[in-house]
């Protein structure tokens, strides 16, 4: 069998897996499969004396589990965390924090099949083709329960930005449904008012009879999360690789299911033309010495530096892979099989990917915010 | 005047520039202001004994050196590359290769003005405001001068690659005029068929049209670039947070003036049902064990790992900032004032960042090439 | 205190630790404090398929765990592991392997004192002033407990290294007690013969003599621990600032308690003449075409790189900080005050840190091997 | 041949040189070959705003340039730098500080037989064994010439250590001619006294003395390093792998010629009880909240971090490989041949390597400095 993936997919080795770990000197590392003992995150780079507690990583962390709706899967897992380390009386000690979840579910009845075939769209087939083994369990490590530890460690990450800091991101679309454009920044109880987390209410309503519908006939839909940041300082990010908005689309098509990533205008700034584009400077106080744009298609970003304004992105979420429809596949043996998601699975993942959104956010800024401090004069 | 920044900034401090560095394994590093002595680069983690010439990386400069046609600048400079290490008797010696091309224009009176004030969307007053300092020449360090660098590495970086990969980007689009949807890879000599490197003749020349309009009205225009690459192995790229998609989207929008990444179906996957959008597996030839998958939404990954499928994006790039009208802006003491493009620019960066997107991707598939080396058992 | 602290430190301000990861591709981050939940380590970079237990992670550890003999502590932990992640059905997945080791001794009352005082040549001032927060239990961060992540993460590293490559340290001596000069590698058994790990019986009775007699004395030795490689290919070690020698010893400086590191001749090859000190290359064997050198002095590498021979190095450890004598001191308040040893505590750190050093050496060659294939032609 | 290799080798591949860049946040990373096009280095992650000139890198580049004295190489060289970028009207930018010194003395005729064979104790066989390749001219990148770009690093180094920090290294022993133990940091004109930087003047006439004697009987000498640090703040380090003696170690060890290292009492230390070596906590002013240390047996850190004692730490030089003696080797064909060194250099490279000791130093310590700042609270 080895021998034949080395053939067909010109493989020339099996390799293990690099690239568990994220940021500079706020470094973020997961670890843990989906049915293993447990998942979770070690947080490196944390100031110490910052207050942190399970409570509040906790608070995060029941954003994105599951059985929160009737729009997510009905699996029920309390993903109850423990800090093992960093953490002593109530304040961090500045050394790593270690933050696990163990898997309490963890049935594998319902994954012997996938053992043995290569969902469409999943990625059973490539982690074969790489590593020449896997933990079939829930998708092993290629679940979205990796995400868990990304959430622990956005909770901390959000500590270190502070209350000056506001960082939301929400739902705009489902399929073709989209909430009206919408300049300010939602509040969070509009956006927390309906589980579909979109801050628009009839928008949402809408968003929940389409998603309920296409479970029902066992399909899935993907849509677009837009986050906005603001009270960031100016100046954060590190041209020329590791400019902010680099670092937010690498964070960005890191998590699960992405396909794109906009920063302000994003690919409708394609349609204008630089008269338009431009950002002009101003003051918005002739008593202040503030400085801001009359717009902000930048994005709150100029250079890979931030200006100041607010940071706007857009996140695109393909449809959930599993589906409840028959659909055909190879086995690893390569012969044609049918396949039918039998696995309790969200319709779409949106919902849940918010706080991961948020996340992955807070863990580029407050890395850079403290990159940020490494090198003044 | 720091005081002042200090202040309206909101900056605690001012900082060097960090993210010079880009990859794991090939390791590019770029130097240099626009204006300086020189710009180049330091290609470390190339393996030895690769053919590697001057000529070689002299050809892919050529391609995104100014003044090549009537429709980029007219400044014209040779941009021609000197190697200083890691190459003896026309092989690689594996040791760490420096390139660089000294700046031969260095006229600095067309600058004095911009070290005064903030030209609308420029990095001018981000880098005010994050270094305290900056060479106002030609935009200094974030000149895309600087991407001499990186096209120089993406030469070596295509050996890496060898003859069985297949890399080509093309402007897909400029401004609201796009070529059609086609499904295939262009060929070579149709993208550099005109100067605006776009493969369907007809648009291309709609395009240029477009693009001479736009530079008579002193404004100027964006569009999309699309990158495909062909030949590639299954198993290449590092999830959890190194996803092959990741690093393409980090790379792409480090790229000055980019504000979005787009992989397989990007934004549009996210208005198809799951049903429509899966990437059902089969055996094109039932001889070979070939394993393909009937449609590509996918974009040529799975699970963050290559699946052999060809790998497909979109980069969105802004309208120049540079455009020849009188815009408002703020001065470095905070006054309004007034300010017209000077400076020889390009009315459309897209013809000439073409190699500067193909030299990216050939970067981040160079290193993960080698990553993928490093841990077979 | 605080600012007390800024004043008579000159402190600009109080950081986090960062450098919890050591290795490039075989990379481990260790975490945890001495009395906190637990201690542990994530090893990333692991490739897939390699037969991994528990009970072999375990062996490793119980040889330096406390409380072995009558010359170490007699505190008596089981530091029994558990591997949460990584692990498949007893083989690696390549994904990252997460173990940890719960702490059970967890009685504080032993500690309080230390929080208020310096323990003279511990960490505790350090910690104080470069965190202004620690963890006084048994040392917190600081306390050896620490390298129990060490010692699992070189227990992985030894099954990379395989069967081919011997991997063995020994005391070599204790206090002014050494063995005699043997050229090639000891047994294990000899090494194993007695707890204090010398591998010359004769030698090794006197050290334990000497070690009890500190020991009712209420006082402590250190030594000089020995340790030598053989099987490594030619070949490892990444010139110039990644030498197999300079990881090594900044590998072996990273362990408590160490003061100084030799490779081959070390010190005493600065009082030799070049012509006395180069090492010869000669073929052993006519008929072979196997180089070798007629001494090695070099201790195995030649610019940075193994030349095929033995590796062979020395690490110097200080005697155990921690003494039964009163000693005096200064309180955190600055007082002048009395401490005496009260925790359990080992006489002599040399026979425990055996394996220390034999783990973090795994890790270093480990790495430089999976390096090594990483940018192959 | 590359076939011979493979087998009298064990090797699997030929690899590229990794490891040429050092530091976290003050980066430096070295290119060039001895006979190439130039050497120098890329120094990114410096402040902005700092003043730096190319004289004042010259100066140390003075220091280790040969053809300085009668007991140094007759080769010539003037080793002139140039910065290429990173600085504009005299301040630093914030950006990649690229330096570079042409390589003026580039006659190969003397290196032809290197080619061929391998010379004992040189790198020539393992650069052969891991590259497959090799620039023979005058050592390639195995060559001292490669320091230069670390000592003009290290320049600039010293400038972020800023005058509060006194950082100096000398010659404390050459072969068996050892200075008197001195307990304070001896005077630079004495260091400079004499061509030998041995502050000690009747044991540096003894040096010369006898290095002249070793050239004139065709053979070569080693010694020991001591190097200083006073006025750093305590702070500095990262433990658990970071530990600033670790660092320092790892940097030491990267120095062409180097086999051993010492932190405070080093393996003399090991030869005392702990009521001995223990560095006792005292109030040297009872009007001053000052805190120090009776003795400083550690050298200046505790725990991995700095304590505000000096750091003290020595450094083993081997004699240098090149000897006018003829001795045996083997052919890159394996035949026994003779070689006799033929090539200027230097019978003792201790006063030459004292300015490369001090310009690692200057770089662990700025990076440390940098690091610490990155994570304040």
């Amino acid at each position: 069998m080895q021998k034949r993936f080395e053939r067909n997919l010109r493989i020339l080795c099996y390799e293990t897996q690099m690239g568990n770990t994220f940021g500079r000197i706020f470094r973020v590392t997961t670890f843990g499969e989906s049915h293993g003992a447990a998942v979770g995150c070690i947080i490196d780079g944390c100031p110490p004396m910052l207050p942190v507690s399970q409570e509040q990583i906790q608070k995060d962390l029941d954003r994105r589990r599951p059985g929160q709706s009737q729009i997510s899967t009905f699996r029920n897992e309390g993903d109850e965390c423990k800090i093992l380390s960093g953490v002593f009386e109530g304040k961090t000690l500045g050394t790593p924090i270690c933050v696990i979840v163990e898997n309490t579910d963890q049935r594998s009845s319902d994954y012997d099949e996938i053992a043995k075939l290569w969902r469409p769209s999943h990625a059973d087939y490539t982690y074969d083709a790489k590593y020449g083994i896997r933990d079939p369990r829930g998708g092993g490590r290629s679940s979205a329960r990796e995400t868990i530890g990304r959430v622990a460690a956005g909770a901390v990450a959000k500590i270190i930005l502070g209350s000056a800091v506001t960082l939301r991101a929400w739902v705009e679309s489902v399929h073709s449904i989209s909430m009206p454009l919408q300049k300010d920044m939602p509040a969070q109880e509009d956006i927390d008012a309906t589980p579909v987390r979109c801050p628009h209410k009839q928008t949402a309503l809408k968003m929940i009879e389409f998603i309920k519908k296409a479970r029902a006939e066992g399909d899935s839909v993907g849509g677009v999360i837009r986050c906005r940041i603001e009270g960031l300082p100016a100046g954060l990010g590190d041209p020329v690789f590791d400019r902010i908005e680099a670092d937010l689309a690498k964070a960005m098509l890191s998590i699960p299911a992405t396909k794109g990533f906009e920063i302000g205008s994003g690919f409708a700034g394609t349609r204008m033309f630089g008269s338009q584009h431009n950002d002009i400077f101003y003051r918005p106080d002739s008593n202040s010495e503030r400085v801001a744009t009359r717009t902000n298609n930048a994005g709150g970003v100029l250079g890979g530096i931030t200006s100041g304004q607010p940071l706007d992105f857009k996140v695109a979420f393909k449809p959930t892979a599993t589906i409840a429809k028959e659909q055909s596949t190879l086995s690893r043996e390569l012969a044609d099989v049918k396949v039918i998601g039998k696995g309790r699975h969200d319709p779409c993942v949106l919902p849940r990917a918010v706080p991961i959104v948020e996340a992955m956010a807070a863990i580029v800024l407050a890395d850079a915010l403290l990159a940020q401090k490494a090198v003044r004069i």
